[in-house]
């Protein structure tokens, strides 16, 4: 059995970091899927999805830390290139990536108490974003 | 076809990486699935799943790295906010991830001969860990 | 539905970053499945895949970014055992990654229009790598 959703978000961009777990939990239980792997994925290649305790001051850190990595000030030869300025959400989206597998279990994901799916949007300018969240199971 | 396992380990926190191919193997052979993926999941927000060759050169290298992007010496918010001192484990963990999904064939994960499994345990703290072991397929 | 299929390529080890894109799509027309997860898999533990937008720019920075994350000037531990010089390229693949699993709807996988599957080898000597393209669907 397989059941395909998608939704759509607006980000600021600029590392904006936007907890999807309600989203997501709302297509698990749309899909009528009791077990098997959700498949949750952005399209894009300069946004990322991972998990973290979405409270707002560790998700500044997780930020910060990827702004220390990739640092938007120094020279990327992307944007000599293309001129869009944005070589550090490339390489930020790229390291981190843009999906995750979760497995299902009796109609749940079996996410821990503190631990939410989140969206980070490193463009360096508002985004509009299709999340897709894939359903394989029985 | 769907089967769903889970183990327990006792970790001793800190960056303790620990090789839990064999555990995920067993679940494997279980499960009886021969073709399909196997997903690895590890509920929490401050432990992560990679596959490495684990030797104990290349895993203190791995926690080295991850000391460097990530060092437990600066200042969170998380900390500030929480008091638990952990805002570096948020960090690494979010960055690595907490799962993996392997294709299985013939009843083998295809893994390298020197790739293995592992959980890597970012907290400040000994923790009990369950991981989640989804198999899909036929 | 259970499809497995994989492909061979040469690298020439050095952060080489090769855009697998056709070759993944091939293997999915192959394979019949219209709608599911398509895993995409290296085995190896010095190979990472993630997606990024295949320019020769981005590509190079994102390299960049991984040798200032994990410099092969620096010591490492397996080099001190084994000897063969490619401690960072262990390191840069494990918190990469070896796989990604890409949501397939209608026959085709739900990428962005910019957004390629990449094979970074991160070995320090040219490789002969194998890539598994699973596929679990309807």
């Amino acid at each position: 059995m397989v059941r395909s959703h998608s939704f759509e978000l607006n980000t600021a961009g600029h590392d904006d970091t936007i907890d999807i777990t309600p989203d997501v939990k709302r297509a698990v239980a749309r899909g009528g899927v009791n077990d098997g792997v959700v498949c949750v994925f952005v399209p894009g290649s300069t946004a990322a999805i991972t998990t973290i305790e979405a409270e707002a001051g560790a998700i500044a850190d997780l930020a910060e830390c990827m702004r220390r990595l990739a640092p938007s000030s120094i020279k990327y030869k992307h944007n000599e290139r293309w001129g869009d300025g944005n070589g550090h959400s490339h390489v930020r989206a790229a390291i981190m990536g843009p999906g995750l597998s979760i497995p299902l279990s009796g109609g749940e994901m079996l996410l821990g108490t503190w631990q939410q799916i989140v969206l980070i949007d490193f463009d360096n300018r508002p985004r509009k974003r299709t999340v897709h969240v894939q359903i394989v199971g029985e």
